[in-house]
């Protein structure tokens, strides 16, 4: 196993006022082939501004910066402080036009690279017995 | 925006017979703290067996490697050859046992990078309006 790997980002997302699009690189255009037949997609971006060694060393948060959740692993939420920092969403896809992809919203910074995506397929039942921790 | 990022693995995927669990790495113990409360999890982890230039410029497959499904992008299925190597699995979380996470099934190879953990919420209510391409 290496002891690093590599990341390119494959485009950005880019937001304006109410509407968020994810600009998808020249050289990766034709891997949006299909997309248009998903409603949902898993877009996963790296928190470029948090790329310091000291961001990446955090461990431990309370949930949503709040000191009254308990203090908590970041494997245990969706910090953007962690040491591979991957934000994943689910987006909604409202239109593809060209090399850009009008999602509904996204929790990520305007010109956040995109590092991968992935055509959501929803449960064909609802989950069983999931189970969250109070400050969820 | 940086040309490319750098990925740390934070444990390996093991398999051996029906069982299967995630070693995450004394280094990114303490990330842990609070998993036991979640009762699935995302796993990100790298296809690091395909990290080769030629498998990293694939843009576009047949899925499942059935000729009969329609050329599609890779951002539009799950494959494992793709830019950035990156894997995603929703796995139910059996047992934890000091840096072991023991989880139900995942489709990795044993010996996997994990590159991350992520906690898993899921959906107040079920998704409306989904469309799925017929290969799904």
């Amino acid at each position: 196993m290496a002891d690093r790997y590599t990341i390119c980002p494959v485009g950005l997302i880019r937001k304006r006022d109410d509407t968020a699009w994810i600009e998808v690189f020249a050289d990766y255009r034709e891997a949006m082939l299909g997309l248009e037949g998903f409603s949902h997609i898993h877009v996963l971006f790296w928190f470029h501004e948090n790329d310091t060694p000291e961001k990446r060393a955090v461990l431990q948060v309370h949930p949503r910066r709040d000191p009254a959740n308990p203090l908590t692993g970041v494997f245990a939420t969706h910090s953007p402080a962690r040491p591979n920092l991957i934000g994943l969403t689910r987006c909604r896809v409202l239109a593809i036009e060209d090399n850009r992809i009008r999602i509904d919203a996204i929790d990520a910074l305007d010109g956040s690279p995109v590092i991968d995506i992935k055509c959501f397929i929803p449960d064909r039942e609802p989950l069983a017995d999931t189970r969250l921790p109070d400050w969820v």
